[in-house]
């Protein structure tokens, strides 16, 4: 038999050959909703690119899993967010990779997405050879669309600031917040207050200080000047927002909301605190789209998903959970959004992956062999040779109440000479983790060893000694945080949660994109961000 | 200014919609090189499926950094086989998780691939409750379709295994040797001679023997019975191979084809020795086509790159990168014979993720500030903190001479009690690697620890101890092979190479889907694979 008919060509052939085009387009074209007669080619009015940080495909796979896999997934059936934009789109893998070498970090990363040419490590808005470049966002106001920028870290850190900024480095957070009010999006909204106070931060005015006060928020600058960029920011027009309450009152554009201080919460201590003073990510992106949606001439629209990467740098499984699900939570914003439209492109990608995480399969807590009803089994028992994970893990990381940085800090409040004891350390575990964890486990996390990198003359002598990692320590670049990776050690073989850096990796990330049809031709196979920057950028038309 | 025009919906435009549809049409299809007037609905009469075992989104990427980025890589600018499949198709990722559990072994991820059903950890061809279920190649065979599985491990192996037989647990190689001539696809090329061999091997023809010596392979058995597969698979009309020579011979099927007594040879080594007696994967996957292209009624190939999965468990960059390079050449093969066709759906994926690996940017080696020309410099050097991993690392792990197992073995025998000494160690990895390797590091790889897991009562005695492995120990549990995953981590800050496990990660795999349009579109978004064989299983209709 073969797998199907093969007809000569006919008349008749033809009529249906044709309409089965039609029906194949309306699949694919969401336009398809609207009435016969109204058909018109899609074209794209908005952009919108969301940005996992550190999202890679097994970030990708953690919460595909949690959502269906978990014995008490929160979705109950629905699909995730990012599994509704894959089905309706496309995907495409993309190398990540700046001009010279493999491993990309997150300035570098957006700014090739931003600028669509290859640029230089840790990079703000430049191209490898340090010139400056009109981002997507600066070429689409320069094309009369609105702009907007949004983030669950702060509006000055790498990936938000690559859009609007041009820095020689990342680090330079004073110089982007001033750059982000020359290149003015229309719409900026995340944490990072304190590069827009002045050095005296007590020197701004009353309201300003009535409704920083209102927000909760602290008068602390990072600044070594007396620029006071939000009364600049005032009087190019922003409407200021410090907290949810005073975001709702806003209505109009252009409008600078700062919800912390520096970065906003993380995912776990916002699902535990819903009624915070600071809005989630998921509601920000709903004001997003709310001001940004009404503008004549289309938006170009970026949201990242930042805390995904910090998670994942700190080896934390559990709130790598939960910042993915935060994330999803404002995907499904978009794709709420977008859903009845046939003039807006969402791209879904991520800048890298971090911390190399993998559910793996170990010698650990092998199951007991038991018997299968099955005619294949001979009499054999079911008897795995190893633990492959079983699915109540999600459950159990999904219980997670407290991020490990946050639980180092009131483990240390509990100890002694700002460290943490074994006592303070596994109490504070054993309240928050759904992992049983010991007095042994916690004196091994405890461990410190000589630095190899350390160098007397130029590095900080608190450097001399660093927490200890054994095997490749000297992918755990940043100091005490490697604590929170000895942790995550100790607590791998319970959680079957393995992790590769504490930095990067440069494995390829998924990208997604979803929107009219003709469009989504352009992109197709294994690309690589500045390309996928490139084109992007190409479909904002200037004249 | 608007991103796009939107016009009026008019005759004339709908005139326009067709032609364009009509041009897409042309595009996504293959068959448009037929000439108008016999175009035709593609279907499917071919089915390839080709699986990188091990190969994760990480591995994809490994092979496309090395293509395109490697100063002196071997593509000199011509894309991978596999991104040339990316780019004539669609891409999915997929779920490899089996029934019950995250991680999946090879066994139970090709048998969910072959059968369309959820499978059992370790399983060949059964579903979760132990039964047998038809696998694709055996309902092809009922449908009157030709098929075959190609393998550069051995046939009894888990991945071509879960294609023909059925059997709790993948270790019962002797019984899957039986199953495959139960089965009797047309065409089986790759090693695993000594199931094949009765227990007293020299008891077979003459004949037999003569070709068998002919083809530099020994007559040793690991069967406890007195069969000959052989001369039962001549009885059921094969034709037999063992050597790349008799097998230009053979021009009919069926064919068994093999070539080694347990694995084929590894990459690096069939790299360098050209003129073996044992074909290579290109070139068994040639002569697979051409043998079942020729079928009336279309086949079903398997086609497995086996050693990736081997290289990643042994952490062995150089040696993974070289089994990608081998893989992507019988990929090559595909993509030619298929470059015509409109009735051949090849499908690329992976059956999981094997050792979490990555390219991570580390505090090893950090490159030296310089100063760079472009406007947005500031006066700043360009002075990454990190060292983000050059370029030339690619044409380094390419310059690798040996295998990390072949290379153990080798220092083995120049060493003592069956170990290298540290000296033999050295010299056999400076030798092999363009990496340099200190007696130091030599003495750190040797090291031993107790096993945490050892249990007198039913575990070897050589397990007592093991080599030492400190972070993610549990999740190395090949024991004597963890020298090998001890060297990589020697070998870590240098390659800019990171690992996170010896086992596999469940790290969602890439799928690559190419063959006519509208076959394709059944394929969409995030999937796992049941899913995914189930839909390639429901193409091949029996009536």
């Amino acid at each position: 038999m073969r797998l199907r008919f093969s007809t000569p060509f006919s008349a008749l052939f033809f009529a249906l050959l044709f309409a089965l085009l039609l029906a194949l387009f309306s699949v694919l074209n969401r336009s398809a909703d609207i009435p016969a007669g109204e058909n018109k080619p899609a074209g794209v009015r908005n952009i919108i690119l969301l940005i996992g940080d550190g999202m890679g495909p097994a970030q990708f796979g953690l919460l595909e899993s949690y959502a269906r896999r978990a014995p008490n997934s929160i979705y109950q059936g629905r699909p995730t967010a990012v599994s509704q934009l894959m089905q309706q789109g496309k995907v495409l893998l993309s190398d990540t990779g700046p001009h010279d070498v493999l491993v990309t970090d997150s300035a570098c990363s957006a700014t090739q997405l931003a600028i669509g040419e290859a640029s230089g490590s840790e990079m703000i808005g430049l191209n490898a050879r340090g010139d400056r470049v009109e981002t997507i966002l600066q070429k689409a106001k320069r094309a009369g669309m609105r702009t907007g920028l949004v983030s669950d870290t702060r509006i000055t850190h790498a990936t938000p600031a690559a859009f609007a900024a041009h820095q020689p480095h990342r680090r330079f957070e004073n110089e982007i917040a001033a750059d982000l009010l020359t290149t003015a999006p229309d719409l900026m909204l995340s944490g990072g207050l304190r590069y827009f106070l002045p050095q005296d931060a007590e020197n701004i005015s009353a309201e300003l200080q009535k409704n920083i006060s209102a927000a909760q928020l602290t008068l602390k600058s990072k600044r070594t000047d007396q620029r006071n960029l939000l009364s600049e920011a005032q009087q190019q027009g922003y409407a200021l927002a410090f907290s949810r309450e005073q975001l709702a009152r806003q209505q109009h554009l252009p409008l600078l909301g700062l919800f912390a201080s520096s970065a906003m919460n993380d995912a776990i201590y916002a699902r535990q605190n819903p009624d915070s003073a600071q809005p989630d990510l998921n509601e920000l992106t709903r004001k997003a789209l709310q001001l940004l949606g009404t503008s004549e001439h289309g938006f170009f629209l970026m949201v990242e998903g930042g805390q995904i990467d910090w998670a994942a740098h700190n080896n934390d499984a559990g709130a790598l959970l939960h910042e993915l699900l935060r994330f999803d939570a404002a995907i499904q914003e978009v794709v709420n959004w977008a859903a009845d439209r046939d003039d807006t492109l969402v791209v879904l990608t991520a800048d890298h992956e971090t911390g190399g995480f993998g559910f793996s399969y170990s010698a650990h807590d092998v199951p007991v062999p038991r018997m299968l009803p099955g005619n294949g089994m001979r009499g054999q028992a079911f008897a795995p040779n190893y633990n492959f994970a079983p699915h109540s893990l999600l459950d159990r990381l999904f219980a997670q109440k407290k991020g490990y940085y946050r639980l180092w800090g009131d483990a240390s409040s509990d100890g002694k000479n700002g460290l943490p004891t074994a006592d303070s350390l596994m109490a504070e575990v054993n309240a928050a983790l759904d992992f049983p964890f010991s007095r042994t486990q916690a004196e091994r996390v405890l461990r410190r060893d000589p630095n190899p990198h350390f160098d007397p003359q130029t590095d900080d002598p608190a450097g001399a000694t660093q927490p200890h990692i054994e095997d490749f320590s000297d992918f755990y670049v940043y100091r005490e945080e490697r604590y929170l990776n000895a942790l995550a050690r100790e607590l791998a073989s319970a959680q079957s949660v393995v992790w590769s850096t504490g930095t990067h990796t440069a494995a390829p990330v998924p990208v997604v994109i979803s929107g009219p049809e003709p469009i989504l031709q352009n992109f197709q196979g294994f690309t690589r961000h500045a390309e996928l920057g490139h084109q992007l950028k190409a479909l904002i038309k200037t004249d």
